[in-house]
């Protein structure tokens, strides 16, 4: 961990600058994987998880019975587990379903929000190492809660040609039923077009690695939405003296296991504090399983010392978090000052783990300075909102002078006219 | 306007296709101009008005005398319709400050979402014959309510190197001070890097040409966000015999002035309607002082005969138009069933252009399809939520069974560890 101490306000955007990361140039590749998809439909998804995955489907859904078993694979702590996130996921996104309010502006003149399901929505699971259980509960649970018609799942397969049973149980306890043995390009390529077994989707979500990132992106070519731009994964922690430096270690190495280029970043008005908390690291860096990646991850993170905590979360501020953690004292008097973040972590005991998967919050977050502009996932991300106006015989005649003189002035007769028409019927 | 009876259902998807726009290149212009302001800043902005424009600039930015003036260009009606008009739009969009909703998900585990403003927008105005005032009272108004600290506003100059004194008014009454004449490309360049005379952004809103629209595209690659894609202004209108073939024809032709791409489609259960309709239209069309343009989009408009009511709703569920019109007895029995649509307009009484100025909603709309997957501009699209949570020691002791069953099944051992650590502190 590099420790840069009292760095001068113009050096701060050099500071935290994120890496760019290499642009691999996939363009060529996935607009080849997309046209093949569109012309060849499950037969190209077949062929590309044949020399991508190195697995030969005979068919890429998930059939009931292996969805039914799933139950059986999983211990019975996992289960309450998954049960408990599941609770508390589901209380935090169902007070975020919208009520509607009608506003009456001028007499005769009311207009609202209606609220409706996006219809159609796809949701990718990446594969790898580790199954992501916990990201198809925070996608899963806000769509279900939404009311979207239909919901689908595309996950790779693993070498056995199999998806984890723990995706498949959290998938069934969620009512979700179409699960899609497909992933990279040709996933995103499948919900995009659609194929003789995967729907076409209005609206895709998930993590993915650049394949899967780039793809998402041409996909908003083709009138798909996607759920925000996605980078690696990042903490920002702001410790004063009444912060653990243990647990401050801890938080920084469980964002820095997830990769070699996650990004971590420590801020205090203490160089006591900065010390203690890079010693601790190094200790703790050395239990884990996953060191090898931490350390990369670690080497190119920083500590930085400043003046005071406003001076910390100016910086923070500047660099918009993903995750943002104030193991400070009286955390709820700083918090006002936080304008750009994805999720706040409170305290001691707020850590980001408990965020990731079980406090009820969404860990689908704004990465790569995206919270300076974006808002993570939720169920804001699953509905459009329709306005509705009603207007009266009445309510026309108050608001006509207004029309026509706004249309009169924008040149636009037409406008006028849809007015006068009904001021003058016969 | 093509009348066509009675479709099959599969043959909906050719008969609602939207016409794809003639992909202008606009790639290597955009990278280049693009480029320029990166390297020269208000020189480069100097040099494209200068080009594109026809006007040679001194300055780009408007003087406070310039802003100060413009009332007294304009008549006391215009003056009394914009502050009418603010006030509809201020009442509506002030209803949907988000409150903050505290929800205690397991004990001593507290979770809610804070809502900053998007610190830095841009609006863009497009130029051309009509001064689109009322576009800034839509975007300048959330902007103002949502707390945005810096809003600035791109324009092009006329061929005076002048802006409209109604939109200077309009600026002025928002309380939006800087102003600048750019337009095109060169102006969203500027808003995405910034330069000596104009902040960088980090959200743009507003309409604007297809130049406009890829420049808003390409900025997306630079970190910012936008609105939303753009593209041709459309009405669906479906009408039964209770409708009025004088407003329908009007509200069509509303549509069709827009420009020759506009999109104007009429589904009615009865031929009569439709013919009535055509008849009435045909006659508006030849008072129109834009009848060359509206002629044009009528031409390539269409009036669909279908059995019923339902199957209206279906077909404009699958256009997903982005304005409605329900010319319909009883519209509140049918508003249910609208799954798609940007703005809905409920009976006779209620036309587009109402809309489109004064009822209070936003004009803002997702175009070309993307009603099912996009809301309209509201105070949503200028905050972000950011996720808060506070756990104590307590709620961290509840939930930590959940989060290390889970972390240890996806293979996150720091995770793990970081409740750990808190768990067993000395």
């Amino acid at each position: 961990m590099q420790i840069i101490k009292y760095p001068l306000q113009n050096e701060w955007a050099q500071l935290i600058k994120r890496p760019l990361s290499e642009k691999l140039d996939m363009a060529d590749l996935v607009k080849t994987i997309f046209d093949d998809v569109i012309k060849s439909g499950d037969k190209a998804l077949i062929k590309y998880t044949n020399s991508f995955d190195k697995v030969n489907l005979k068919s890429i859904q998930v059939t009931q019975l292996a969805i039914d078993n799933a139950a059986s694979q999983l211990l019975p702590e996992l289960k309450n587990a998954i049960e408990v996130a599941k609770n508390n996921i589901t209380q935090f996104h169902k007070a975020q379903l919208p009520t509607i309010e009608k506003i009456e502006t001028t007499k005769g003149v009311i207009c609202w929000r209606e609220y409706r399901p996006i219809q159609k929505v796809g949701i990718y699971i990446p594969g790898g190492t580790a199954p992501l259980f916990s990201s198809l509960l925070m996608l899963g649970i806000p769509a279900t809660l939404a009311g979207c018609t239909e919901i689908i799942i595309c996950t790779p397969p693993d070498a056995n040609g199999q998806i984890n049973p723990a995706i498949l149980y959290t998938a069934a306890i969620l009512g979700i039923t179409k699960i899609y043995t497909v992933g990279g390009i040709q996933a995103i390529a499948a919900m995009t077009f659609g194929t003789a077994t995967i729907p076409k989707v209005f609206k895709i979500f998930g993590p993915g690695n650049q394949y899967v990132t780039a793809a998402k992106q041409l996909a908003q070519n083709y009138g798909l939405a996607i759920d925000m731009p996605a980078g690696p994964s990042e903490v920002l922690i702001i410790a004063d003296e009444s912060s653990n430096p243990i647990f401050v270690a801890a938080d920084l190495l469980s964002q820095a296991e997830h990769g070699v280029d996650s990004q971590t970043i420590l801020l205090s008005n203490s160089e006591k504090v900065i010390n203690n908390t890079v010693e601790q690291l190094n200790l703790q860096l050395n239990h884990l399983p996953r060191k090898d990646i931490a350390t990369i991850a670690i080497s190119h993170s920083k500590a930085i010392l400043l003046q005071s905590i406003d001076e910390c979360i100016a910086l923070s501020n500047d660099y918009a978090p993903e995750h943002l953690i104030l193991a400070l004292e009286n955390t709820i008097n700083w918090l006002p000052l936080i304008a750009n973040a994805g999720s706040v972590f409170l305290g001691n005991y707020s850590c980001e783990a408990a965020g990731d998967y079980a406090t009820g919050t969404n860990h689908t977050l704004p990465t790569n300075g995206f919270a300076k502009n974006y808002s993570g996932v939720s169920i804001d991300s699953f509905v459009k909102k329709i306005t509705v106006q009603k207007v009266s015989e009445q309510g026309l005649i108050n608001i006509a002078p207004t029309v026509i003189a706004m249309a009169d002035t924008e040149g636009l007769w037409a406008h006028k006219n849809a007015v006068s028409v009904r001021l003058n019927k016969p």
